[in-house]
């Protein structure tokens, strides 16, 4: 038997898993990210971890295929990352720097949106599909495009970077990227929750979001549940730019399925179906439409893809 | 020396073009395009051609390593084609019924504007570039991406239809495809010319376009340079719609090159400026941009982009 380590890099901490070569999880562990040093550490606490886990199997180096990993920014085609502010790396080649640490095994490195859907399209919700794309809707909203099986990271690493699509040119506020009507500022956690704040004080309408101080996504998710027109209308402009976004990217590359993961995807189906419902009117040329699905790996989805990146 | 066969198959005439293994285009002719039995004679037309061509120059079909071919419709990934109203074929394996009318010969065929854009990708405008997307804006906007190298035809065969991109929801008009607000409604001949029109009826602003009676995509390009404001209106509408567009475009693929071609594209570079203005402002979030280059290849690049589907 062959074994593959699947690790997701985040801000706070380093998802690991231990795959075998069928992808099944034997293992999962967590390491903090120790981010001094502009994180020159990181990779040697990972490498550290990991040598423990395999120890402990009697599993030698030379039975792991590869390790892949995802990034919390933009990596290059051959690896490099330029500028990776969440971690502190600059000027860094992760893939090299890891592999050397393990004993030359071959290790393979991705962004972390592009490495989650590859993860759901290798053993979650769109198991098995070769044309897929992800949204993940949390604090912000990112996204992976996969064609063919493979990741499309893009020629400057900005493959996917769909939360920065310009919905709205209308918007008065600005988004985090300098620009103005992001899909971001509608779709993400932080989004419908500012929509609904903009509707409460844009008119005297009547809303049980009135009773309640300071709301979260969730809350706006399960007033507009339980009827609260003021709350649907927050969803429905939420769903309206995903649909239009989602559109967009159609017409571009076309998928089988479309993945909607992230905190605010556990909304569930109020979700997917108001956004396939926008899809279906901004498709009318597609003659047979896309599914859309929620996410099924939660968390696990980057460690899932980071393994699939060497397999 | 092995040699390759480009067709771009038209609804009035069909390109030929013979190659030889490096991809140097040695001769070019035209055969009427015969839609007659549901265009059941169209590939027996070519194949004839073909062999008289191979004939007259002393090859034998052992030294042709196969025939590409640009099909004005979807080509699913298998090479079925469901239904292509300009050619008459319905239900259709033009790859099947071209080798075997080839002795066997290797087929490959794909979508005309994928096609065409894999030609610019490969000796025109793009030469040798591995992500590409090429907008051809003629009666209508039609679009072929290009990553990796390899066309992305998509799960629907909808892959590049960046022409039905949703670039203005609050449009009037419906677009051909049923919707409202597509891009092709603004950025195609038919489109600027409406765009004008519509500023002439709608404003009382003194323009040259008034003097002229019927007037096309070409003169409003033409007053544009000359300085009439009515006239540059349109333009820029036209350049911010594709602007927009090639953003959405970007976020999802990120090319490293854009290539216009079509027949509005002999406007110069009052377009390619024009469109790369817009488009630097709506990717404030991608750091290195993509060039914006007009087609070279013009007619030619659908036999070039065909040649190089069986190389």
């Amino acid at each position: 038997m062959k074994y593959v380590v699947g690790i997701d890099i985040g801000g706070t901490t380093v998802k690991n898993g231990l795959f075998d070569e069928n992808g099944t999880l034997l293992e999962k562990w967590e390491v903090p990210t120790v981010k001094t040093d502009n994180g020159a550490h990181i990779l040697e606490d990972v490498a550290a971890a990991v040598r423990g886990k395999l120890e402990a199997r009697g599993i030698g180096l030379c039975d792991v295929l590869g390790a892949g990993m995802g990034v919390p920014g933009p990596v290059e085609p051959d690896g490099h990352v330029s500028l990776c502010p969440n971690l502190g790396w600059r000027d860094y080649r992760p893939e090299s720097v890891l592999s050397e640490l393990l004993d030359g095994i071959r290790v393979k490195a991705g962004n972390d949106a592009n490495v989650a859907a590859l993860g759901e399209a290798y053993k979650g919700a769109a198991a098995g599909v070769d044309n897929v794309v992800m949204l993940t809707l949390g604090t912000g909203v990112g996204g992976g495009i996969i064609v063919g099986g493979q990741i499309v990271a893009g020629e400057h690493g900005a493959g996917g970077e769909v939360g920065h699509i310009v919905v709205n040119p209308d918007e008065e506020l600005v988004c985090g990227c300098g620009n103005r009507g992001c899909l971001e500022q509608y779709a993400s956690a932080t989004g419908v929750v500012r929509v609904a704040k903009r509707l409460l004080e844009r008119t005297n309408e009547k809303s049980s979001l009135r009773m309640i101080g300071e709301f979260s996504a969730k809350t706006v998710f399960d007033e507009a549940k339980a009827g609260d027109a003021l709350s649907k209308k927050a969803v429905d402009t939420l769903c309206r730019y995903l649909g239009l976004a989602c559109s967009y990217i159609a017409l571009t590359v076309d998928p089988e399925t479309f993945v909607i993961g992230g905190g605010v995807s556990k909304a569930g189906n109020i979700l997917t179906d108001g956004i396939s419902a926008y899809y279906e009117r901004f498709t009318h040329i597609i003659p047979k439409k896309a599914t859309f699905k929620l996410a099924t790996l939660g968390n696990d989805a980057g460690i899932y893809g980071a393994a699939k990146l060497v397999m």
